[in-house]
């Protein structure tokens, strides 16, 4: 099974987008209909109000923000992305096509080892007993996973049964749309930073997602993402 | 009151877009991660590949096409449009400003009588008189309103107190932003076009706005539109 | 036109609900499928989980709990209410049925000047002369606005046109279906409350509306919106 | 691994709900507020309103009936399920607890050779080599699972990190709670049915799930089922 491919890193590429932080600040001055335009705005100005909106949740201006991924994650990290249902989704399909065997192994720093309580998880590294449990059991689990789903599709069995013995951290493909307002509360979630009003735990993997969207995010509207990062990476 | 304005049309200017047919032929691609790229599809086989997207209601891929639009329509329009939840709106606000004296008078040609049952009334044109009452009478109320208006602001009454004595007929602004297979849904039910699988019997108003986004869409992803009226005109 | 009512208060049926403070808890357990089922948790117990639910935002376990209200108010508080889309409605048509002389005036005590800035406005009360404007403008403009539907109804024109010289003021009914989750979002934008995390300014007539929901989402889940309330009424 | 369970079913606790046909008819009735109240109307009045209702695709009304499930299904079944964003959900955590080694084996009564094209796929029956195969790789890839992911905990690896070897077929409980307006478009995409308008092609194990959710809504609402089913099966 020479093809294999074991990767422990998240694809995220960045396809689309539409607006910016003027694109919002035009949507919450309609509002007002005052004659101050943005583009008689300076910058200082701009970054104040954008400030003001995030600080006080006024969240509706940033849905005119959009933007477009192809991410490619292992399938445990898709399950977490589509609980978020403000996006939109493809992703590639078990039933109507062969999946490849491209498989998420943790790379050696990841953490391994969970400490507290549920709801509030930390984790610590692995000794090298473990790091090396870890990587030669997931090696081994995919490759037999692989050889079985294999062994199913030369024996004829449809596509859509034979997947459900694939576990997973087997990759796949989607597109996602998501809006700024969207995605603030995704990386709300989905990220752990120091000092956010609200605390969560993701999962390490999610998060390695997430930090390259804020990235993109950022190409977009810095100022937004500016805003959300200094008030406490509330969505909103 | 030399500076009221009576309109008898709708403002869709169309601002900002995301996407196009190509963005949503390679969204559904992803399920079956075929070789063959949109890049090398002809466009008989782009036509092809969205009609049996659109013909067998595969909705999704259609959410990564977004459009914005800065729309002026009187209340009782908009009061109908954000009943369509799947968009974001940010409007003028009757409270953070004070409301232009612009109101909806309709156009001489605007049939007047109504026809049939609840759910499928039918529209004639009224007689001479009828035209006349309208006319006079709509355009008597929008004076005399936004008379009582400015008095009441006139003796320091808060704007969103004020505002109560307006009519549904004075405009209204907002931004508008919408994917496609939201705004096939909004087409099916806001356009009543002969043949139609599932008939409509929106109020002429809304249906006036509507023409003017389906033109909009047609620059956008003319292929979908397409589709979609050859398709009788269902909600993807 | 003797028959035209003049309201100053909103009318708040509470018509049926599914679940309770349980029914959350139950959801939120099924994520640890612990053996201590709700029914053998003490009422401090649960009001202790709750308060965890509430305080780190897990929000999904309040969307299994439902209520339907049948909600008296004017147009203009709908105008409102309608931007919350994480709800379901069912309004009175203009277009359908001939709206009934119903319009709301403002209570001597509601307060009517405007002070402080955008997004910000405190109100305090009017003087005397400011209460009677108000009064006698508000009913003035309404039988002045129904005679004028009165007259194009009598002309032979249409509902859906007539109605369009009606004021904001005109009571509507409508069904409305928000889950707790919702509803915790909706009272933290609708009511102004001392000590809220994220202060609002909402509209008087709504806040009406908002309080008497609040009273009958206490009937249903009173631990839920005792930790809402302790936890600085943040939208879950 | 004597305590490894296999299942070819699902299971679909109802456990609550809210309205009925009667609630439906109450909220489409609103919106002409018409005297006759739906306690005067006869049976076969309702299921003509109904029926109504559902030819001419008015949804809304169909928003106020909520049901709640209890489901245990795969989690193959699991990612097409959430991918119905108009649900709530709470599902078992892999994170917070370590999952039970319950499997899904097909039946060996279900299809599982695929014939025809993407997006219209039918099945037929395999032959007995195929069925042993099937039912000998599926449990044997799910027994070589469950064992690698209790070495990894037995090893201290944490629960989120172990369980990414575990496959598709692992069984998952989560609550989900729906209105009767997603439930028709839930059905309408996850059952076969001879005549529907718009056929769909389900995988076998979501269509099991689905046909248990029709019962228990035919236990609610009888009147919008039987409309529904009258009517193509179209989502609401």
């Amino acid at each position: 099974m020479s093809d294999i491919t074991f990767r422990s890193d998240m694809t995220v590429h960045f396809l689309d987008f539409m607006g910016s932080d003027d694109s919002v600040i035009r949507a919450a001055k309609v509002s007002t209909m005052t004659d101050t335009t943005v583009d008689e705005m300076s910058d200082a100005g701009k970054e104040k109000f954008i400030d003001f909106l995030v600080a006080n949740r006024h969240g509706s201006p940033f849905e005119h923000v959009y933007l477009t991924f192809r991410i490619e994650a292992p399938i445990f990290v898709w399950r977490e992305f589509m609980r978020h249902r403000m996006a939109s989704y493809n992703e590639e399909s078990g039933r109507y096509t062969e999946l490849k065997p491209v498989f998420y192994v943790p790379d050696p720093d990841r953490n391994l080892v969970q400490v507290g309580k549920p709801g509030e998880y930390l984790f610590t590294q692995g000794d090298h007993s473990q790091v090396r449990a870890v990587k030669f059991t997931v090696q081994d689990a995919s490759v037999d996973a692989y050889e079985q789903y294999q062994y199913l599709l030369d024996s004829g069995i449809a596509r859509e049964v034979a997947r459900m013995v694939l576990p997973l951290n087997i990759y796949s493909t989607a597109y996602v749309t998501m809006n700024l307002r969207s995605l603030t509360n995704f990386l709300s979630l989905r990220r752990n930073v120091e000092g956010q009003t609200y605390p969560s735990f993701p999962q390490r993997e999610i998060e390695m997602v997430a930090e390259q969207m804020e990235k993109h995010a950022d190409s977009v509207a810095p100022m937004t993402l500016d805003a959300f990062r200094r008030n406490g990476r509330v969505g909103l």
